[in-house]
């Protein structure tokens, strides 16, 4: 019974049928019958216009979307935990050609206007100091909390005021909109850019970087053939994201992985490090107690010495999430 | 009968199988059970311990490999013809971090000791000019010829003599194998690293770089990852390299394509512009010839106004091939 | 009688009377006095409003200025001789994060509308091939010819069809402007960026970058900063410059290389691979004739196997020049 | 009376008589005959072979220092206040092409082999993080204060352990050799580049990188030119370096600067900020102190609401220093 991570999970039937039906020999790249279907799909699920190209990591996508909007010599505010900083070997310096990641603080890995601010406020305006073009957050964030609309529109307020873009690494996307239960556009606010994730939420190997200004994915093409993430088979990753679409899949996903998330957390009620919005569940517990639970058959990561994070998965079966929940509950 | 190129064609059935058997969530990234099986794998095809690492294009393939010999202040010898020079929109620049391609002539886009030789005493040693660091060739070459051992070896006192390290770009490593009937040992012959191409030849998108030199491999991990490249489901990627390998799928896809191509070349005696050894076909034909060949069905690329491209796939059909061939010879 | 180069120069008179006069301490890096002078300086030698930064060399000022107008998946134009290509150890690969170098070809180092375009018209308007942002042309050229201003707007209608930028290298801007005898802003004539080097000219160790559109400079500002080119006591700097301006001693002193060249030039009708417009002058002559220039004690560089570079700078002695355009008239 | 910076003091006379010297042309580049004394001059002053390159700027030194031993995948342990972190607009991520900086604590702005270790072991030694390759300290600190032999030494041994390689920002390493009363190979420890500073103590525009391998510095020449700090009158840095080495200039000039920092830290007992090492002192006192003192003439820089920073350099005269010391004791 694995809660290691749902970034290794099995791939939706729904995805296979897909990739299969795409076998077919097609136009290269991204000129595809598929592909060009996706600005149009992408579009009825925002309302609104977006030009939306794929790429097969999350990390390509976070990086690709910042390097529309950072030039080499400026920076990014992102949180002191974002995926960004802490788990991509530095992409962003790669992909940015040196831009710098401007770190703030906030509660369960979730940046407000004012810790923005108290970034942005310390940083001299001359040329001796790395001067900030764009904001990052993480919806749901690494601690699997979600940006409510009301929240997201005080960092627009900001970010308008100071002339930053504004940028949503959103691996676990689907994940914060069954949450927040409201539309997608609403989930993700104001931002220029957005990290949509598939592979985490059923595909295997296609994630969308969605512009919300259509033009700026033109100059984005050349970076991401640039940095060898335009496959020639391009249209198995644009199936992949249709067929994650076609019926909201990505959502029954997401709603399945943050209910088994749930079944956990309700075992862990005092124990919880912060709230189980999401599909991830950081329990405080000791070594023993963490002993105790791989004894009884449960994988996940030791956050730390005194806790465990348990994530679902949207292939996390019911029975073992609540198995895992009330072996928590009985520590 | 589409004969525009191999890297859109459809993927083999093995590869198909083995991608479904390798569905059940296992260890992420790297990690996994068959991802650990590629270095063994990969030693038994070329008789010696090799590193070898999967990514999803040969572009990163060749960048990555690259990006393991060349520091940013140096240079790459490669054919003016070279795909990292012609089709990949910098990405050496990317990867290199500035480093420069130093562009040799050759004979149907293949290096020869003499043009490298020429490009390298052209060079100042000074600090002034960009100083050679790796020479990188292509088996097959850009138009679908083969070096041969021998011509290798020659190349390799060369790089031997200057320090240089070499590099082969091997999207079509394949058909080189097939064309020149030896061991892969031998048609790889002396180089450091090899981009080991698997996509066109029946994969979805997995390609593996080889290092001759394992340690050379710890390094490009890291640069895999800061690329975007590391997978979180990698074992997909593992599972396709595994099952071309598996019973020479590798070599059988790659002998019907030759096979193919050598059916169209045999119709287009006299008009080659290129021997044909591998499953490339570049013909010299008229605008109006073409017309002629477009009207019967036949799908191909223009090669400037005199000449047409034909490639052939692993899937190509024998009876479209040959149909070609007649066509051709009855323009 | 040394006629190697015009890079090593002494330095002029009224230069080290401005540094020395600049002694005492004030504001640091570019905040002092003379260089809030430069703006309006240089507005008037191109009667328009510009913006200008200094710098150490000419190289950082071409890199600078071009990062200004490429991005990093972008190329430059320029010409298969150009010290940008050359002689500059790949720092535009540096500057401008793997933008590439895309070559052109013309006589006498100079690029023409019509080679330009040769250039732009072989590239792909796809993302497989990086596409142009910016020209760069020399003026003088590295051959020591001039474009006049006829020929500028004629790569002017090129640049502003294409969607291009114009950058000039003027390492020796000053004997261009000397030969061509028209005002500063016609020898410059359209472009958006000028390297105005001083260097060669007299100064000791600063350079202008010009920006015909202002706003532009306070983008690079930043990039100077960030690559090491903002000296603390930048005040010695723009006292070099001011004081090659004040009175026009950077006219003078070109006026004086130009003479000397051509009195070189004089002795070697017959023997000139190329029209001696600045202080450049290449003669084509024999080892055993190279061999009998030095025994009279001059010392230039070969050019080759068959002929010879020699460089008159400012204070080159006429004596000398005439020695030499006599020794070369006798051999 | 300026109590601002050093970085824009006067140049000392020696420094212009040296300059003068060598105004006659030379070899270009570093092949002049001043440039080609700098090695051993600076293995006297180190009492074992070094190689020396001079750049204009410590920014260029600290990056170019850094760029020999940190691959763009890896990261340099620094302290959070460091100049290459503060102040120099990312140059790092510039030079080293994205690699990161990785912010340790420690109080006078020194970092110590405790807080390095606490970064160090913070770091999963996986490809997702990035990994460690260098430590650079700065002597004397961003608060004026040195690392002793013994401190240096346990940094060595920590690096030693950890494979990291050791830079030593020496932008004011005259002032802490004059504080710690010993010879510089001692105070310079066992790092393996220096950025010895010369620009702030009387130089005008020179700084020495030290390499105590040589071969190192091979490497670095090219990155040098390739960043545009390879000057072609370079005759004129090596002058100025040679003038303060000659005579022990740079140690006079150090020693009145720490004198004068001491005169004004006399006045400051009880109110200083850090202990007054070298030439810098930084002194609590209100915004009401501040305008008192600013009104009795003084000037220099607020240091945060309820601190101002107060620099000596070395032309700083011995009665503004004093006037400055009294003043703040009777404020």
């Amino acid at each position: 019974m694995q809660f290691l991570s749902d970034n290794a999970a099995s791939v939706h039937p729904n995805v296979w049928a897909a990739m299969r039906a795409a076998d077919e020999a097609d136009s290269p790249y991204d000129s595809d019958r598929i592909s060009a279907e996706l600005d149009d799909r992408f579009a009825q699920v925002f309302g609104r216009e977006v030009a939306v190209l794929w790429v097969a990591t999350g990390t390509a996508a976070n990086c690709l979307a910042l390097s529309a909007f950072v030039p080499p010599h400026g920076g990014v505010v992102c949180h002191r935990e974002a995926h960004i900083e802490m788990d991509e070997c530095g992409a962003p310096g790669f992909y940015l050609h040196g831009a710098k990641l401007l770190l703030a603080e906030g509660d369960h890995a979730k940046l407000t206007a004012g810790s923005i601010a108290e970034v942005l406020d310390a940083i001299r305006p001359d040329v001796h100091q790395v001067q900030p073009h764009a904001i990052s957050i993480t919806q749901a964030s690494e601690y699997g909390c979600c940006y409510t609309p009301g929240e997201l529109a005080k960092i627009d307020v900001l970010a308008g005021e100071r002339g930053l873009k504004l940028h949503m690494d959103g691996a676990r996307f689907a994940n914060a909109v069954i949450h927040l239960g409201r539309p997608p556009a609403e989930c993700a606010g104001p931002v220029d850019a957005l990290s949509f994730g598939f592979v985490k939420n059923g595909a295997m190997n296609a994630e969308a970087i969605v512009f919300f200004d259509p033009t700026v994915a033109d100059v984005v093409r050349y970076r991401r053939k640039r940095a060898g993430h335009l496959q020639s088979k391009g249209r198995f990753l644009a199936a992949q994201i249709m067929a994650m679409l076609e019926g909201d899949t990505w959502l029954h996903s997401a709603e399945a992985a943050n209910a088994a998330a749930r079944a956990i957390g309700d075992g862990a009620a005092g124990r919880l490090l912060h709230p189980v919005e999401a599909n991830e569940v950081f329990v405080r517990c000791t070594a023993a107690e963490r002993e105790a639970l791989r004894r009884q058959g449960f994988g996940f990561y030791d956050w730390g010495p005194d806790a465990a994070r348990f994530v679902a998965a949207w292939d996390t079966r019911e029975d073992h999430a609540s198995a895992l929940g009330k072996a928590i509950a009985t520590l």
